[in-house]
Order: C-alpha cells, then structure tokens, then sequence
C-alpha cells in the first residue's frame, strides 16, 4: 500500500536488524509489485547493481559501502592478509558492476581507506569499523540530499511546472535529489505541475517517479521522453531538474540518456535547466564530457524489454547508450549540498573543494 | 517471409481482385506477425484507420478513397437521393476517424466531387466512377512519391548517415517519402547508415521503419527518441529525413510528435532537416502553427500499451498528443513532388499553387 502522507517517501537502502544484509526494494518490479530483496551473497549484490534492482547514484554508493559490510563479517575470522585479499576481490567485483557511476568507486574507496588506516587492528574490529564507515556514507547522503533540497527549494515558487528525467527521488537517493525539492516542497504546502519524461528504455521516469511523486501527492503527468519539446513549448514548463552522474572539471556533465536533449530544448525555448546532485558526483581528474566513458547497455533493452512480444524485427541493430553528456554552456547551473554553482563551472566547481 | 532485395518494399493497400474488398497489412501486427486483413464493412474501415491498422496520411487517403468504392458498392440500387444521403453518412464518419490528417478529408472531399459532377448518371455508373476514382488517387501517390524520392535523393551523398522518425516508407505512402530516397537510392547501389527513431508511443519506427530498411537491404540503426542528440553529437547524422501531416502556409508543419524535437536538436548541431511529403499535405488555409489542431490520444498508448504488465502507477495521469508543430525557421526545406521548397516559405509555398 502506497502512504499518501503530502511529502512522503520511500526508503532506498536499509540494513537489517542484526546487519547481516542488506534490504531493499527491487526498483525493476516497480511500479506494479513492492518486493523487498535481502542480500548478502556478493553475486546476488553485483547483480543488483547491474541489474538495476538498485541504482541511482548515490544509492549505488550507499549500497556498495553496507555490501562489503555485510560481506566481511562473512570473513571476519580469517587473517588480515586473506582477509584484505578477499575485500579485494569482492570490491573490485563489486566495482565492474556499472563502469558510469563515480559513486561506486567512491564509495569503495571510502570503506578500502578504513580497512588500510586500522590494518593493525583485530579483523573483526575491522569490519565493524567497515560498518560504522557505511553507516555513515548513509548518513551524510541523506544529511546532502536535505541540503540540495533546501537549495533547490529557493529556486521554485508556488505553482511552478517542472519537467525531470529519470528517477531521481528517495528510492535513488536518501531524500532525493532532482525531484527532493518538489517532495519538500510538498510538506510545506507548496504545489508544483510536475511533468516527467518516461525515460526510455528503462521507464525508470513512468515506473519510478511518477510513484514517488504520486506517493507524496505531488501532481505529476507522465510524458514520452519526445513530448518534453511540446510542453516546453505550450508554456508548462518554468523549469527543468535534472540529476547528474557525473560531472566534469569544465561542467560538461553525464546523465540519464535524453538529458542533453532536455538542455538543448531548454536552451531554445528559454527555460532555466539545472542539474541537482552531491559534489562527489564531480570529478575534478575529468577534465571534460569527452573524457566521460558512455556504458552501452544491451539492445534488448530497446527492441524486447517490457513487452509482450518483440517490437522490432529480429536481429535488427540497436545502439543503445545508458547517458549523455549535456555540454555545460547549455546548463543554467548545479544545485549541490554546497550551494547553487553558477557559470563559469570551471572556476566555479574548483571552489567547491577549496576550503 | 520477407523479400530482401535491395530497394524492395511492401504494398499499403491493394483492392481484392474483384474490387469488392480492401486488403491492407495489419501494420499493428507488424513486425512480428505479417497478417492481411479483408475490408469491407464500414465499421471495420473506421476501426481500420483509428486503430492504426492502416496509417501514414497518404495511405489514409488512398484507403478512404477505397473505402467508398467498396462500401457504395453495396448499395448502388438505391435511388440517387438515398445513395447519396447513405453515402454522405458513410463518408462522414470515415472522415471523424483521425482529425489530424488532411489526406483523409482531402480524398473523401475527391470523391464526393465524382459523385455530384455525374449525380444525374446511373447510380451504378457513379459508383464505377468512384472506382476510378479511388484508383486515380492510388496512382497518383505512387507517381508523387516517385517524385518525391527522387527529389529526396538529390540530397544524398553515397555513405550519408540519416536520421529519420515515424514511418514513411512505402507502408504509409505508395512508394514511401522521408525514408523513399534510402530505398531508390539503395536500387541505385547507394549506401546509406540510418538511424531511426522507435517513435513512443507507437513504435512505428521500430516496428515498421527498421522493417522497410531491413527489407529494402538498407543498413539501419534503431534507437529511442531520447538518443537523437547523442548520435547527433557523434557525427553520424549528415541529414534528418522526417515527414509532415500538415504543413501550414508559412510553413509551420505538424508531424508526429518528438519531430520538433529533431529539428531543434539538428539546428543546435548545425545539420540540415527536410521534410518530405506531397503538396496535398499543405493547406494554404491554415495560416500557421497556432491553428494546427493536435490530436491527443489515448493516456494508456503510454501508460500500459505494448507491456505485459502496466509500466507507470494505477490512474497516473499522462499527455499523450500524437502529433506536435515544427517552426519553419527551424526547417531547411521541404521535398515536395514539384521540388524542393527552401525559405522564405510563406512566398515558396505558394507558388507551387501558381501556375
């Protein structure tokens, strides 16, 4: 049963009770079965990432720190020395799941830096620090996603219609960051007009958001990914929120695919874009979108998921790229836990990490 | 079994030997199942070109022009008087079948002519006339889509990559218009690489315009709307090849719906955009976009189509309009049967009207 709560929300990732697995919900049978998933087998962990059961950026993160957590106590009577080669190999494992999202390695590197500084430790001390550190990998996304909102907030007023991509809510982050605003907002009476592009191929746009919104009583229409031109154009839009997967030193950024699409749009009609997410989602080492690596995921994606039967003839060729990279003259700017960056990105994301 | 000699195609919509039927391919059906199906009750006709079972706006033309001959046909004892009161009855609900075409109007508006011009003749005599008719409309798309083709084909470059979305091969219009000249030029030894949109929510370029190209011997890549700006952006696309419904007299032209989208897409990456189809879709009545009505369809087209299960949340509201409005200025030109139409358009589009 869905809460209708105004500004109620799912939970992305929890870890059980006695915290030997972790919970979540699998986001691919969504929106029609609610299923919960218990996992701490690294294969069943690997494929949930890759399988998208869990994804959005930040989760992945969350999810990768409280996987080999939950692994390493499978472990934690072995030696330092096996016991360091296996979080090895699980995290490295683990790290090929999807080669886009920063906050995979991110989040790894976080929980492999703990185990290095505390070697000298008991393991089993280890692995409850490796606990303590995913806990608070957790904890501070959610603490980040709070302050994105409050930020994003400041840009919209009461009756705003906004259009999104993708999934970029609760079940993506802890408190959501593209659609946490318009969430927010809800619970202090806000009213938005809220248009979300289905996102194809996955649907995560009609199968996630939509639900989300729906959850928090948000108003939302669902739109094909090639309507988002007509509604800009018919003047429903006064702003675009888009996520980001990764963004580079210059502010070219990777997103969901169709999101370079939304910014040219933007572009022409007029309309303020921003792009909403964590600073870990910048990659100061990257210095521009052509040195963002494209996944491409599997033409069956296109030609078969979802349906009935296939919807193209056989064998024909699919290109089939999970992001795109939106050049960063087209964006308006980013909204992160820090504050609202503005052009030019360059000089302006560089301040984010200067203290 | 589907033929694959290079530049071959599928016949839209043949007359049954003894002309007492419409046969036409299911093209919902289509790509997984090649199922032809045998007209001749008017409800199945109107059911014929709502469901989609016959589309394209030239083939829509043909088909109503068919459909009268086959439905007068059954009641040419009738004195003129009823004939053409039963007659008016008939074409009148054909024509409430899709709004947005103008084809569908245009034939049933020919045909109604034959029948007033030789209302003092033998009803049986005018129902022959409206089977030349009808045939002289058949004959007279395929010659401009020949036209049209060739036309078209003056644009390519051996090797040129092709953007395309919907379907206008010769499905939709006798010897097809946006995707005619990738198949007179592979009867020519040309090679093209194209790229068509799926099309939500329909899928005619998944499921019939990869099948025409595939057919035809033609090198095609399918991908979702939403990849547009991305193959754009790797410097696949030398040209957009897109068709139109209705063009209006400044040349505002409506089009299935994401085509604005290409066309804003393809002037933010400097790449030429034409729009390929017959005069009888301009009507120099209609003084620009504003006055194009947009066909809104069916929300579960989206929500629920196609899918074994539902793909968004019970009662989540969706916008659904079939087709949307290209600026002229975004446009390089139109590929008519007369030529090649450039800008200034309010001043070239009418003369093709001046002889």
């Amino acid at each position: 049963m869905i809460d209708l709560k105004p500004g109620s929300f799912f939970e992305n990732v929890e870890l059980s009770e006695d915290e030997k697995e972790i919970i979540i919900i699998d986001q691919v049978q969504l929106p029609n079965n609610e299923v919960y998933l218990h996992l701490n087998q690294l294969e069943d962990l690997y494929q949930a990432i890759k399988k998208l059961q869990i994804r959005g950026a930040p989760a992945i993160g969350i999810f990768a720190g409280y996987s080999m957590y939950v692994l390493t106590q499978q472990y934690d009577n072995l030696p330092f020395e096996q016991f360091y080669q296996k979080f090895t190999e699980d995290k490295e494992y683990l790290n090929s799941s999807r080669p886009t999202a920063v906050n995979l390695p991110w989040a790894l590197n976080r929980i492999d830096k703990v185990v290095l500084e505390n070697k000298d430790k008991d393991v089993k001390e280890i692995v409850r620090l490796i606990g303590l550190e995913a806990k608070e990998i957790h904890r501070e996304d959610k603490e980040m996603c709070l302050k994105i909102c409050e930020y994003g907030l400041t840009l919209l007023e009461d009756g705003d219609g906004v259009l999104t991509i993708c999934n970029t809510g609760p079940l993506a982050t802890s408190r959501g960051t593209a659609i946490g605003p318009l969430i927010l907002g809800k619970q202090r009476g806000y009213d938005f007009k809220v248009f979300a592009n289905e996102t194809r191929p996955l649907l995560q746009g009609a199968r996630l958001t939509t639900l989300e919104l729906q959850k928090a009583g948000v108003d939302v229409t669902l739109i094909c990914d090639s309507m988002a031109s007509i509604v800009m154009k018919n003047g429903w839009i006064n702003v675009c929120f888009v996520g980001c997967d990764r963004i580079a030193a210059n502010g070219d950024f990777a997103n969901k695919i169709g999101t370079s699409t939304l910014a040219i749009l933007a572009k022409h009609y007029g309309i303020p874009i921003y792009s909403l997410g964590p600073t870990s989602t910048i990659d100061m080492n990257c210095p521009d979108g052509n040195h963002i690596e494209i996944e491409l995921r599997d033409p069956s994606e296109i030609a078969e998921k979802w349906y009935q039967q296939p919807m193209a003839p056989k064998k024909v060729k699919c290109y089939n790229p999970a992001f795109d990279v939106t050049e960063h003259s087209l964006l308006t700017g980013f909204v992160t836990e820090k504050g609202i960056v503005y052009p030019p990105f360059d000089v302006n994301l560089k301040k984010l990490f200067e203290e």
